[in-house]
């Protein structure tokens, strides 16, 4: 490689910014897809912030002192992909074979898969800067290290309320570590934004929010270069934000401020005068200021001695109590933070945060935040445990599902699932959350019976790869294992089981404490019941599933507390269905209705799920 | 009954105010759970509101010009009950042996099930406001009427970046129909808020997001009747916010601003004290200003002729496109109303916007405050279509789940699907909606496999009840069916079968075009396969399903766009385990892997879910 430049000068930045525009043209041109103009906008920024600003140490990613760039604008792709081109650690022919073709690691939108420079996958507006809030909050709190985490953002993002949450969060906990560069090129995918050119706008909103101002001309390169310097200033306590009025598609003057050309690459034709107009090709290489030098990221801490918590057979413990005691417990390991959405006395993710208030962070009633925290602190290596009700983490659901994309390893605890809540009624009900986890690329979904089974799988959560849930029960039930009891990830329990068995009952939470004691009346009757607790929804343990279903004459009742779409009972039938040819016989009882409140008991029974019901079934199958 | 007060002086407020709270502690307590002390915070605000500005005509909550009161602060709802009891609309033995019981409408959170007077469910933070800026929406462009909507919101909720999507939102739309009133009451569940106190930081923001904004003592009834009159006048333009200084459990000395008495009743005795130094019970019946005169409704406009849009056998169309032809359309009907989320070029839903522009909304990137726009008009009669890529309606998870537990029609369409998009890459995929879809109740999932039928389930969606879903496919596919054939959501269609068919093959939207391909290179090697057109998800058609499988010695290969968990694959595995003893071989083909960029045929190869992979399955099931 050639000697990069390293003393970049505005007039060398400029250079840059038009060699970023060039590139992105190519690449999407080359492509045949892609955002170009959305990456031309915002080059003049990027080219002053890679060349004067962003002390990164482009042949070590890992090095942990080095600044962060997250694009929250995740279709300007062509300008991230070029920025790496620009450094040298990605080259010309790649960009221009690689970009959005199969198999390559330069996807439509960044992701980290094989992109060690790129910390998150962003594509779905809003997330780019809540994840940004994550890093710089690990900055600031956990790693005590002078990076920045620079966030390029679109001026159309700045719609999505989670924007706001991470300002509320960024202000809330002083981060100046944290710099947004808000685009506005005031035009989104199908027209005008709402606020235009209005920069005063955004910026009475953004201050109002506790954030520090800058507006500049996004393509003043000296104007730039003196609202990053001052922006980057961590001596205060108060984010930052550019707001950068900036021309989209700038630069090539077919397509300059006009409709019509968002996430369109150029003909052949027009990219040829595009390019010949940006002032032909470059291979400028460029390599800005270094970081500075830090001491060794601390060990990883997984060797810590974890001492669970131990429960007695028979004591009525709620399995969100053991995951907040087991989870105090794991924070005996240094890389274990914990955050909560504001009901950290519901879920007990108050145990951890009084016993390790430095790691513990409130993020109030943000879902969304939270979770983009959580992604954030992965990234600096941290192994982050969310908490709220189950319920809502539904609102979090998009941040779920590109925290996957992310290739981020997070875990996450929802509490008060189902009927089992009572008198709340069906808004603090998760209802649907097994399956919206279950349908997660690579997650694995718990749901314990009891606390000894809840708090040997918080502590196997802390080392799963991607996204992990632990769904947890409100009231306490039996104890049903003794402490030392392995609970492998994947697996299951057979917990009453006999020769003579004619069915197989299958439950997990509350559910395994009502077909236990279902099988205790089939008993009375005669009827010999196997019971399986499936605390391993995700993956699921097939062989045992299969082995039972078997033993049983392919009779199975699955009992959930849950409605009766992709829960427990679709993890049995597609475990039981995929595993070869079989005969079946099932009763799928679950949440078939809207609840409202009452009593446990009586929201059970009506849902069919409890005791009765599920011996009901039992007999049906074997009538 | 008695004669309701009429004449409300600022005294009788202040009575009222009391009364309030009394039955809110008495309610709570005799429920034995509850929210007293944040309704106390809000009684003096209610009390004022309802005695003095809330035209509400409750002898007929159907009243069009009927003012509209949310309560975004759902938890909350002794406070709402107890205004209930003081309209005379709910008795004083209801309210204390019916709240939060089993079978009572007066559920923990308010639902609209059995309460005319209550116009969303809530209790999950953050919603109101946004359901409320549709509803201010339907009033301000739609109906045309002088009516209002006061929504009552927590300060904790305003931590939740939906609610700056709602002020986002009623500034741009000039909503000065709509007021916010915020309990700042400083503490949350588990402790301080994040702002406290602090109403000029609360103001600073609503300013900027252009509201206009009133400070008061939330307990000054005179004040609080200055506020709410200049709030509630019509002649601007800009949704007003009053921020009002309250205390949490005010009017019980022991409880006043004390932190860990949320969500708790009073034990019997602390209640009793409650009661006395609140002054004791009292039965006031209120009744405040009523509303204007009003023509009658429209009516609903479901005679209007709808020429749905024809396409030619072979053409290929694709099924986004189909949806906005078909919304354009359906049009014609004067209740049917559009909105999106920026994308509208992309989903075509532009095409409704163009042909009615009256009734389209566009609501940028906010899909949250989208879904509740649709929620706030489907409570004034109309039928919302809301659009977005499907991927970006995982956002809205929250939001949807609860358009359920409000009983509001609403009809959702999710553009983009699955790999088969193609070089943008995983973020912009789909690939959890089906299963996200599937699991909320009541509602109807349609997945079409060309312009025909995507056109007739467009025009079936604005009749159903509950929250409906139409996956849309990004490329445009050869049309299957004649105009006029019809698609009964439940059903299917048998696309292709013979008497010596071997196995099924069963898809929807792109993958029923690959199953059909499939069936063709089967057909080359003697292998006869029946092929299903699943376009109904939920409800599925199990009786053709069961057959099918039935005539084909149970091998059934299912084909999906979609992540394994929760979608086409378990729709069909759910029905035909769920009928009974039945013996089956299942190939489920799925995306199992985290796609990146590509062609649509190299990603559907890679995922096996083209006609390759499909054929390859019903092999192995027949070897």
């Amino acid at each position: 490689m050639p000697t990069p430049s390293t003393d970049v000068d505005l007039a060398l930045a400029a250079e840059l910014g038009q060699q970023l525009r060039v590139d992105s043209v190519r690449s999407s041109t080359s492509a045949g897809s892609g955002h170009p103009t959305s990456s031309m906008s915002a080059a003049d920024l990027m080219a002053v912030l890679m060349g004067r600003h962003l002390r990164y140490d482009w042949d070590n990613p890992g090095n942990p002192a080095n600044d962060h760039l997250i694009f929250s604008k995740g279709h300007a792709s062509p300008l991230v992909y070029s920025i790496y081109k620009a450094a040298g650690v990605v080259s010309d022919e790649e960009l221009m074979t690689g970009y959005r073709r199969f198999g390559s690691r330069l996807e439509g939108h960044p992701t980290p898969a094989g992109l060690p420079w790129t910390d998150v996958a962003t594509g779905s507006l809003g997330q780019g800067l809540p994840d940004g809030v994550g890093v710089a909050l690990a900055g600031k709190y956990l790693d005590d290290l002078p990076y920045r985490v620079w966030v390029l953002c679109g001026d159309s993002e700045m719609a999505e309320g989670s924007m706001w949450e991470a300002f509320d969060k960024a202000s809330h906990y002083k981060l100046a570590n944290l710099i947004a560069i808000v685009d506005v090129n005031r035009l989104g995918q199908r027209g005008p934004t709402e606020l235009g050119w209005d920069t005063g706008a955004y910026q009475r909103r953004a201050e109002a929010f506790g954030a520090r101002t800058f507006v500049v001309d996004g393509h003043d390169v000296a104007a730039i270069d003196q609202a990053l310097a001052q922006a980057g200033d961590l001596s205060g306590d108060q984010p930052a934000v550019i707001l950068a009025r900036t021309v989209k598609g700038k630069g090539f003057s077919e397509v300059e401020d006009a409709e019509d050309w968002h996430g369109k690459p150029f003909p052949a034709d027009m990219a040829e005068r595009a390019v010949a107009e940006l002032g032909g090709e470059r291979h400028l290489l460029v390599r800005g200021p270094r970081p500075p030098a830090a001491r060794p990221r601390p060990a990883a801490g997984d060797q810590a001695e974890v001492k669970l918590p131990v429960y007695e057979r028979g004591a009525k413990v709620a399995t969100r109590k053991a995951y907040g005691e087991a989870l105090a417990a794991l924070g005996a390991r240094p890389d274990i933070v914990a955050m909560d959405g504001e009901v950290s006395n519901s879920t007990y993710a108050s145990l951890f945060a009084q016993a390790h208030p430095g790691r513990y962070f409130e993020m109030y009633i943000a879902e969304q935040q939270m979770v983009g925290a959580a992604v954030g602190m992965s990234v600096r290596g941290y192994r982050p445990f969310a908490s709220s009700f189950a319920a809502f983490l539904t609102r979090a659901y998009d941040f779920i599902r590109m925290a996957a994309v992310s290739r981020a390893d997070i875990c996450l605890s929802g509490s008060h699932a189902g009927v089992e809540i009572g008198a709340d009624g069906p808004s603090q009900m998760a209802l649907e959350d097994l399956a919206m986890m279950r349908a997660v690329h690579g997650s694995t979904v718990l749901y314990p019976s009891d606390a000894t089974s809840a708090a040997a799988l918080v502590q196997a959560m802390a080392d799963l790869d991607g996204v992990s849930y632990m769904r947890t029960t409100r009231g306490g039930y039996p104890v049903l294992y003794d402490s030392g009891e392995p609970f492998p990830v994947g697996g299951s329990k057979v917990v009453r089981s006999a020769d003579a068995d004619q069915v197989t009952l299958i439950g997990a939470g509350i559910t395994l404490h009502t077909c236990l004691a279902a099988a205790d009346q089939l008993a009375g009757e005669g009827i010999s019941a196997r019971v399986i607790d499936l605390y391993s929804v995700k993956p699921v343990d097939t062989a045992a599933l299969t082995a039972a279903a078997a033993a049983t004459g392919g009779r199975v009742v699955i009992a959930e507390d849950h409605h009766p779409e992709g829960g427990l009972g679709s993890a049995v039938v597609d475990a039981l269905t995929g595993a070869g040819r079989t005969e079946l016989a099932v009763a799928h009882l679950a949440v078939r209705l809207m609840p409202g409140s009452g009593s446990t008991p009586e929201l059970l029974a009506q849902a069919g799920i409890d005791a009765d019901g599920i011996a009901a079934a039992a007999r049906r199958l074997l009538a």
